[in-house]
């Protein structure tokens, strides 16, 4: 735990590569927001929308962009991008239990696995024949790595995951809780008697420095690999199925579902809910809004969205029955043109027999 | 275990303040639905739709509102809500093993977590390093209990659950299996070089009474706690993000997700598979059908939906194509509808110019 | 583990039952994709998709249907149904560990349980009072299984899964990690204080050869069981709520959810997202496609959609703001549909008018 730990601001300012427009040996002890951080604690001004907290802030020191600094009613730390210098400083007074290196005796660690020394593995953890488990990696109370799989260098894996056999994952990964990587792909074929399982032979491929949220499931492949690439964010309850790709640094929000065989580009975002079917592909850099229904591939980048937004129930209720007859309206607007354009017609001809009368 | 237990039907007419009308003596060792319930079962009448199985239920005493008391053809226990009635008296026979004060030989507890005594840790159970478990906790097996986590008295916590570190729950609360409670808040800042995590630094508080469901995801916060308010009742699978807040006895049903640092107000009904986007606010009192996408705040009370309702796919396909016209369709008909107006004109002023001429 | 494990060609044909032509000496040692498959592998030709790929495959085998069977450079299999040919094939080169009877010594078995001697229970597994598990059932690591529960014959349960108490299973199942089965239904009745829980006394009855995904919930009835009938395949996550029916080879994919008391036919097949209300039926033979929200009942099979499918964010917002017209554009229709109704009597009028003038 680092909760107790505290910094000079020049020693923030050096790891932050930030100009100090203050005091260097003031301490701080503590990170918070810009409306509830007090004396002995920093913060920052990264959104715009808050820039109307900046003058009364109590916090000892603010992070803030150049075009801001000159309003920091306190001392400031000067930087480009206020978010990252954020981002860096928040693991400095992290409150996550650090773990040391050992074997908690009640670990069940299979002789012919292979452990770092420097690795940490928690009570009740298993650790099955063959697996590798690297230098400072951690592995929470009741997790189970299973047969020949590889936890790379430095990952962390939280309690009650599960590593099914034959899993690879790379090096600074972070797995949450009560996640399963590597269970059986979805894959039956229809057979007379009913559905007949296919056994899922394929492993999962997991890059370096991913995450992965608590509850999330990411099946096994059928006969090639399912794989994740490197530096891809996925956050809980997200479904990833049995031979989905997904590209570098791509981003999953939660209860999103992906199926089968879909093939994921880079720099993608995925939003919160959303649902893409299975052997399609999505090129790079698309970000999908939340709870979008991808039913085909995208082969170029942007922002692409479904559903109907929400309104009253009773609003909702006329368009939704509306919905439904849009066919018809739309054929029946289609008749009503051509009548018009019938009317005109006639109302032209009028007009023109009319002349040639007056 | 309770469910080898009898009781007078004057017993529970007691319980329940019921009128009873009927014989006290009978013995009841059972509850069931008014169609199943036989000899020696109670049962009860809520819902109108099932008033028609009253005449022949079998069962020997049934719940009634005053309404249906005539009607009933055995003992009657008379009350204005017997869906309350039915709500205190399934607790009689409920068969849920109740755990004995204690602890189980395998659990891992740290030297400096304090267990009440009269809490019961199971199998495998790990309490970690300044956890404090309260007054008949139950922890069963395979839960995870976090450094420096509280759990409050009288709470209930099911096999392999997860509560990270430095999460606060109340008491007499209920969280059912594989459920994760205070994993990693989705905080990440883009760089040069992908994501930059963000360390969350926020905890999870939890209020009293509150369920949460299997599998439910809860993070803590990023730099202040995520907030579950008292009564509040959570289903299965369900994913709420860091610094989220729900208000007091708030529902939400199954597969709902809600994004970060959204509030929630109290008595909210938040149906099945909702999603919720972040940084937004919901007034107290609203409900949300099943699958409803709110995209803003909503700022009154009342009935929300969203999305088309289904038909069969032949239908749904005509119906989806227009939906992606409707923008034209709409010009269409303002088009059309000027087009009118200009006939109208002219067959006016030729009435008219008609009307002069004769 | 079957990894290592290799077999003739004549004794895979004899397996599968195919017509041989070709080498029955040929030794095979796995099994791949048409494109990736290798000497020493066979392989299968069941998408007409993948035909293509055929003439150039590196496989020392191929599994075809009797149409391509002249068209294949390698030994051939021949079957009328060759996905059904792979399926049965898969689970010979499948690399899961196979779990030899025996109990692990940190395994916590109640005396009261009765545990067949061909069962395996791995490490960290919690048996609670009176449970039975039969005969050469696998319990992974960290599995909890509930008092009296029952676990028929050839039933695996992955690991960290927890099976309350009250659960029924029956033979040749298969659970993947981290599912929960048998958690409290989501039953509360509203009360002047607030949520009052209903008790969920009923069970889980599982029926033959069912599949369960990761980290799906099944809960508990209320008074009845919930009930999932032989032969149903359920992917991951998917929420089944209390007092559901799930009729026989129906086929459930990811992140659906399930609401109470929904009795599901048989031969379904429910796509991946879909959300079904609560106390409705649906027939036999159905098909959702993913992401339906069923919000009544279905009485005829067939294939259903909901939803708007996708399209570019801007296209979109103009689509759902119309969308939310669509009652108003309705009536406008209607009445410019009358409008040039009047104008054509008018025009017709004038026309039969004139006539009578000339």
């Amino acid at each position: 735990m680092a909760e107790n730990q505290s910094y000079s601001l020049g020693q923030i300012a050096g790891l932050l590569k930030a100009e100090l427009r203050g005091d260097a040996s003031v301490v701080i002890s503590g990170l918070a927001t810009l409306q509830a951080a007090t004396q002995g604690q920093i913060t920052f001004l990264a959104n715009p929308a808050y820039a109307r907290f900046l003058a009364q802030t109590r916090a000892s020191a603010v992070i803030v962009h150049p075009r801001q600094a000159s309003e920091c009613p306190v001392d400031a730390l000067v930087m480009d991008n206020p978010y990252l210098g954020y981002a860096a400083l928040s693991h400095l007074f992290d409150p996550a239990p650090v773990r040391p290196a050992g074997r908690h005796a009640s670990a069940v660690i299979a002789a012919s696995a292979q452990v770092a020394d420097s690795a940490y593995i928690g009570p009740h953890a298993v650790i099955c024949d063959h697996a590798v488990v690297g230098e400072k990696v951690v592995i929470d109370s009741g997790v189970h790595v299973g047969e020949a799989s590889i936890i790379g260098k430095g990952t962390r894996i939280r309690a009650n995951t599960v590593i099914y056999h034959g899993v690879v994952i790379g090096e600074e990964c972070l797995i949450q809780a009560g996640a399963v990587i590597g269970g059986d792909g979805f894959g039956f074929a229809p057979g007379a008697t009913g559905w007949q399982k296919i056994a899922q032979i394929g492993g999962v491929r997991i890059g370096n420095r991913v995450e992965i949220g608590a509850g999330t499931t990411i099946d096994r492949g059928a006969l090639d690999d399912t794989l994740i690439h490197d530096g891809v964010i996925i956050d809980n309850l997200v479904q990833i199925a049995h031979n989905v790709q997904i590209g570098a640094n791509t981003a999953i929000a939660a209860c999103a579902g992906i199926a089968g065989s879909a093939k994921i580009g880079s720099n993608c975002v995925i939003g919160g809910g959303c649902g893409i079917v299975g052997h399609i592909e999505i090129a790079d850099g698309v970000h999908l809004t939340g709870m979008t229904m991808v039913t085909k591939g995208i082969t170029e980048s942007g922002l692409y969205s479904s559903g109907t937004s929400f309104g009253s129930n009773a609003q909702w209720r006329k368009s939704v029955a509306r919905f439904w007859q849009l066919n018809d309206l739309a054929k029946k607007l289609k008749d009503v043109e051509k009548e018009v354009r019938t009317l005109h017609a006639e109302s032209d001809s009028r007009s023109s027999s009319k002349e040639r009368s007056q």
